[in-house]
C-alpha cells in the first residue's frame, strides 16, 4: 500500500523529469533543471499525501491513509529525495540531500522510505536509459548512469598535495560566501519588482532570458579559435550536439572553446570542463569570461519567475573558478585540471550550500571516481567551514527572505534567558472555552481569532465541598478544525450535558477528523442554534504536551521541535488552578 | 577544540585499525575484524569524551568539555564511524552506519562530526596507503583504497535480469533472517556457559580457534587439483601471499581453489571469490564446502570471548552463496557470476543486518562500480523487506540477548492502552526529598534506592491563609550524583534556611557537577553531622520535564525518546498540591 503510493511518486517525478530535461534546454533560459525537480518532487509527493488537489473534488479515499501531518511530512521528504535522484541520476545523494536539508525529522523508517522512492526512480531510469539508447528521445539518452564520468583518470595525488587542494578549498568557501551575499541582495530586489504585479514580473524574466541569449550567443566571437590537436580522442571541430570540440565561427580544423562551453545543454559543457587529460584545450581568457558570465547569470536567474535551481549554475561555476585555478597553479602540482574542475565546484556548492555528506555523495555518483573520495571530503570540510565563518547557507536564506516560520535546530543564545511564561505573557492573552460551550460563543471565538487550537476549561470541583469555587481545571486542548467540523455538521444540544462516545463516533468518521481546514465559510448558524450548546468533551486532546511556565524558551523549543509540536499548553509552576496558554502557534509554528 | 578532539579520534583508531589488521591474522581464529574496530573506536571515542578512564586518576581536564551526556553520545557516534571507515575504508559507509545504526538521535550537527572523524581517517589511511605500498606493512599496504575493487567489470543487465536478482534478495532474505534465529540460539547457549566462568570462557574460546584452524588446513585436501588456465591473468599457481590461484597440495600447473580460498585473510578470500570474468575457477563442490564451513564459523564464532565481527563473516557467507546461485543460474543471465557474489554478499548482509543506505554505499565503497547501484538497491530492498518478516535484525536481538535496555523508536502497541499514571503505580512508590532536607535522610535515601533522579517537594504555601496546609509542591528533579557530592564535599547547614547562589557557586564548581558518579563510597558522615540540613534548592533542576498522568505510556515515550531524557516527572491530572513521580529509570531508561 505504501509501497504503492511510493513507487507511483518515484515514476512520476521521473516521467517529469524526461519532460524537463527536454523543456529546460528549450527554454532560452539557462537554469539548473534540479531546483525545479526537486520542488515537482515534492508537489506531487503532497498531493499523493492529501490524495489529490484539495479545491476541485478528486480525492481518492484510500489515499487518505495518510492524512496525518507525519505521514504527509515523510512522503514529501520522499519527494523530494527523488527529485533529486532523477535530476543527477544520483539515488544514494539523493537521500542523503533530503536528510541533510529536507527533513526537519530524522527517523530510520524514513531513510528506509526515501531510499526506497530512489531505488524505484534509479531502477526506472535506468530502463528508460537502455530505451532511449537509440537516441531518440530527445538529449535525455546521452550519457548513461553517470552524468560527469572521470573514472578513466588516474588519480595520482601525493601528501604534498594537500596544500593546493586546501587553498581550493578555502577560495571556494570565500567566493561561495560571496555568492549567497550577492544572491541575497539580488533576491532582495527581485521581491521589490515582481510585488509590483505580473507585468512586471514577466518584464524582468523577458529581460533576464533575453540577456541569457545574446550572452550565450555574442560571447564566443571574443574568444580566438584554436587548432585541434591531432591528439584528440574525440572528433575535432563537430557542430551539432554535444562534443567537446565545437567548430562554430571557426574554419576546418579549428574549434572555439568557449563555444564548446556555451552551445551546449549545462549537463555537456559540465562534461566538457570536467574532461581530463586536455590540459590544452580552454584558454584562460574563454575560461574567465565563462566564469565571469555564469557568476552573473547565476546571480540573475535564480530569483526571478521561473523554475529554476542552484546546483547546476553553481557547479558550471565552480568548475570553471577549479580549472582556473589549475592552469594557475600547474607547474606546482601534478594534479589532472579536469579534476581540479570537480573540486573547484565542489567547493563552491560547499561553500554556499554547506551541505557535507549529500555533496560528497553526489559528486561520487556524478563523477564515478572513488580515488578521489579523500581529497573531496578535504575540500567540502574546509570550504564549508570557512563558508560557515561568513554567513548562513544559501537555503536558510532563502528560507527567511520567503518569511517562511522555520524552527531552527538548536535554540538562539537569547532563548536561554526567557521563560515561556514571560513569552506567553507578551502574546495576547490566551482564549480559552468551557467545557460544554455555547455555541454563540465558539462561532464568535472562530471568527475573531486566528488561534489553531484553544485550551478546554471545566469548572473545578473540589471533592469536600463538592461546590465549584471560582477556580478552575485545564481539561485539554480542541483544534479549531475540529469545532469548525462541529459547526459544519450543526452537532448542537438543547440543554447543558457531556455527552457519551458513541454519539461522537456515529457523527463524525475519522477522515473529517482529519481534515485540517478551519475555514469559516460554509458554516450558516441560525439565531436560536446560537443559543444551544456543545459538548467539547469528547473532541478535546486530553493529553497536549505541557510545560512549566519557569521553563525556559530554549528548553521548550527543544520539547516543541523534537516531537514535531504544533500547540504547547504552558501550565504554572504551582499546581493548583488556572492554566495560561500561549498561543505558540505564532512563535514556535513550524512547518516541514 | 573540538576538531582536535575528533582528529585525535581518527588517528587512534586508525593506528588500532593497523595492528588490528595485523593481529587479526596472526590469530588462530577466523573473524571479521571490523567488529572489534567499531568496538574500539567507541571505546577510544568514550574515553576522550570522559578525558581518560575513570579509574585511574589521569583525566585531562580540557577534554571535560565534553563532559555532558549528549556530546559523550556524539562523540561515540563518531568513534563508531570511524571504526567502520578504517575496517572497509569507506568514509560515506561509516557515517551512514553510524547514523542508521548507533546513532540514536540524528543531528546535523553530528552528521558533520561523523563526517569529518571519517575525513581524517581516510585521507590519514590513504597517507598510510602510499607510505607501505612496499609492502613493508605486513598484509595492510596491499589493495589500495578499494578493498574489493571490481570496477573493471562491465556490468551488462536488462530488464529481463530483474528476476534473477530477485531471486537472490529473496534467498539472501531468507537465509539472513534464518542466520539470525540460529545465532540467536547459539548466543544462548554460549550466555550459559560464559557465565560458569574464566576457564570455561577459555575452554570455550579454545576449542573454536582448534576447530577454525583444523577446518582451515584439512577442508582444502578434499578438493581436486585444476589445471591454470593459460588466459588467467595472475600468476597462477602461487604459494606465498594472497593470489586468486593457490598451489597448496598440488601438482605444478594446477591450483587447489578452496585453498585459495581459504588459506588467506578473509579480505583477500573476499577478493578471490568475487573476482570477475573467472566463471570457471571454483568448481561448486568447493563453493558449497566454504559457504557451509563459513554459515558453521560465522555462527560458533561470534559468541566467544574474543572481539569478533559480523560483517567479514557474513560477506564471505553471502559472496559463497551468490556465486552458487550465480553458477545454478548461469543459463539464464549474462551477468558475471563475481557480480552474482557481489549481490550475494549484500543479500545476506541486508536479510541478516537489516541496513540499507549504509550498505548500499559500503558495497559501493568496496566495489567501487557505481553501475551495480540499481541492481545492488533492489537486491537490498527485496531482501530487508524478507528478512523483517520473518525476525528483528541481529543487532536488535543481541541487544535483548545482552539485556541491554534500548529504547526502541516507535512505541509498542500495548503503550497506546496505557496511561503512564498506571505504569507509575506498578513501580515501587516514589521517593520524594524536602527543599531542606535532613542529611541522615538523604544518606538514607542514597543508601536505600537506586534511583538516579529524586523529586524535591516543599511545603506549599496558600497566600490567602498564609499558613502551610498538608499540601506540597514540586520544586523540582534532583540528581543522585549531585546528592551524593554534596555529602561528599560536606556541604551542610546547621539550621533550616535557604542558602544563596553564591554560596553554591564558591563551593561546587560545573566540572564536578557534571561527574555522574552516585557511589557512596568515600562518603563518611559522623553522627553529629547527620542532624544538620542541606539546601537542595539551589542543586534541583526546577524546570524537568513533565506528563499529565492520564497520558497514554506511548506519548510519553515520544517524548522521551525524541528529546532524549533520563527522567519524565508524572504529574496528576488536576493541577492540585501533591505529585507523583515515575522512577522512569528502569522501564524507560535510555542508554546510546
Amino acid at each position: 500500500m505504501e509501497l504503492i503510493l511510493l513507487t507511483c511518486l518515484g515514476i512520476t517525478t521521473l516521467i517529469v523529469k524526461i519532460f524537463g530535461s527536454i523543456g529546460a534546454v528549450s527554454a532560452g533560459l539557462d537554469l539548473g533543471k534540479e531546483g525545479p525537480l526537486v520542488h515537482i518532487g515534492c508537489c506531487i509527493a503532497s498531493l499523493l499525501a492529501q490524495g489529490g488537489p484539495d479545491d476541485y473534488r478528486l480525492k481518492w479515499r484510500w489515499l487518505r491513509h495518510f492524512n496525518n501531518d507525519r505521514d504527509r511530512r515523510d512522503i514529501i521528504t520522499c519527494g523530494a529525495s527523488s527529485g533529486v535522484c532523477a535530476a543527477f541520476r544520483s539515488p544514494v545523494g539523493g537521500v542523503l540531500f533530503a536528510l541533510e536539508e529536507v527533513a526537519t525529522w530524522w527517523r530510520s523508517a524514513l531513510l528506509w522510505r526515501t531510499f526506497f522512492s530512489t531505488a524505484v526512480v534509479v531502477v526506472i531510469l535506468r530502463a528508460f536509459i537502455e530505451i532511449c539508447n537509440s537516441g531518440k528521445c530527445g538529449l535525455f539518452g546521452k550519457g548513461g548512469l553517470i552524468m560527469f564520468d572521470v573514472s578513466d583518470v588516474v588519480v595520482t595525488y601525493h601528501v604534498t598535495d594537500v596544500i593546493p587542494i586546501t587553498i581550493v578549498g578555502i577560495l571556494g568557501g570565500i567566493l561561495g560566501s560571496l555568492y549567497n551575499y550577492l544572491l541575497h541582495k539580488v533576491l532582495v530586489v527581485y521581491n521589490l519588482i515582481n510585488q509590483k504585479g505580473r507585468i512586471h514580473k514577466l518584464l524582468l524574466a523577458l529581460t533576464v532570458s533575453v540577456f541569457t541569449s545574446v550572452c550565450l550567443y555574442g560571447l564566443p566571437f571574443l574568444a580566438k579559435c584554436q587548432p585541434c590537436h591531432p591528439s584528440a580522442r574525440e572528433i575535432c571541430p563537430t557542430n551539432t550536439g554535444s562534443g567537446n570540440f565545437k567548430q562554430f565561427n571557426c574554419p576546418d580544423g579549428h574549434y572555439n572553446d568557449l563555444a564548446t562551453l556555451l552551445f551546449t545543454t549545462n549537463d555537456d559543457a559540465v562534461r566538457n570542463i570536467f574532461s581530463s587529460n586536455t590540459p590544452e584545450e580552454f584558454q584562460t581568457a574563454s575560461l574567465l569570461i565563462f566564469f565571469v558570465l555564469y557568476c552573473i547569470l547565476g546571480l540573475v536567474t535564480f530569483g526571478i519567475a521561473v523554475p529554476s535551481g542552484l546546483f547546476l549554475p553553481i557547479i558550471l561555476m565552480g568548475s570553471a573558478y577549479g580549472r582556473l585555478l589549475g592552469i594557475a597553479m600547474r607547474s606546482y602540482t601534478k594534479i589532472d585540471q579536469g579534476l581540479y574542475a570537480v573540486l573547484g565546484a565542489a567547493s563552491l556548492m560547499a561553500g554556499s550550500m554547506r551541505m557535507t555528506v549529500s555533496l560528497c555523495v553526489i559528486f561520487l555518483e556524478l563523477t564515478n571516481n572513488l580515488l578521489l573520495l579523500p581529497i573531496t571530503m578535504i575540500v567540502l570540510l574546509v570550504s564549508k567551514t570557512v563558508g560557515d565563518s561568513f554567513n548562513p547557507s544559501i537555503y536558510e536564506i532563502i528560507l527567511d527572505l520567503k518569511g517562511l516560520p522555520f524552527l531552527d535546530a538548536n535554540p538562539e543564545p537569547w532563548m536561554r534567558n526567557l521563560t515561556v511564561g514571560e513569552l506567553a505573557d507578551a502574546k495576547p492573552p490566551v482564549v480559552t472555552l468551557c467545557g460544554v460551550e455555547k455555541v454563540s460563543r465558539i462561532v464568535e471565538v472562530l471568527k475573531n481569532t486566528t488561534h489553531n487550537a484553544f485550551p478546554v476549561v471545566d469548572e473545578r470541583v473540589v471533592p469536600p465541598m463538592g461546590l465549584a469555587i471560582g477556580s478552575t481545571e485545564l481539561h485539554g486542548l480542541i483544534l479549531r478544525a475540529h469545532l469548525a467540523q462541529v459547526l459544519k455538521k450543526k452537532w448542537f444540544l438543547t440543554e447543558k450535558r457531556r455527552t457519551e462516545d458513541w454519539e461522537v463516533r456515529e457523527k463524525f468518521d475519522w477522515v473529517e477528523l482529519a481534515e485540517r481546514d478551519g475555514t469559516m465559510e460554509e458554516v450558516a448558524v441560525t439565531r436560536d442554534e446560537m443559543e444551544m450548546y456543545v459538548d467539547l468533551h469528547p473532541l478535546t486532546n486530553t493529553t497536549p504536551y505541557t510545560v512549566m511556565e519557569s521553563m525556559s524558551v530554549a528548553k521548550a523549543m527543544v520539547l516543541f521541535r523534537q516531537v514535531g509540536l504544533r500547540h504547547m499548553l504552558i501550565v504554572p509552576r504551582y499546581h493548583e488552578a488556572g492554566v495560561s496558554f500561549c498561543s505558540v502557534t505564532h512563535p514556535l509554528h513550524n512547518y516541514i
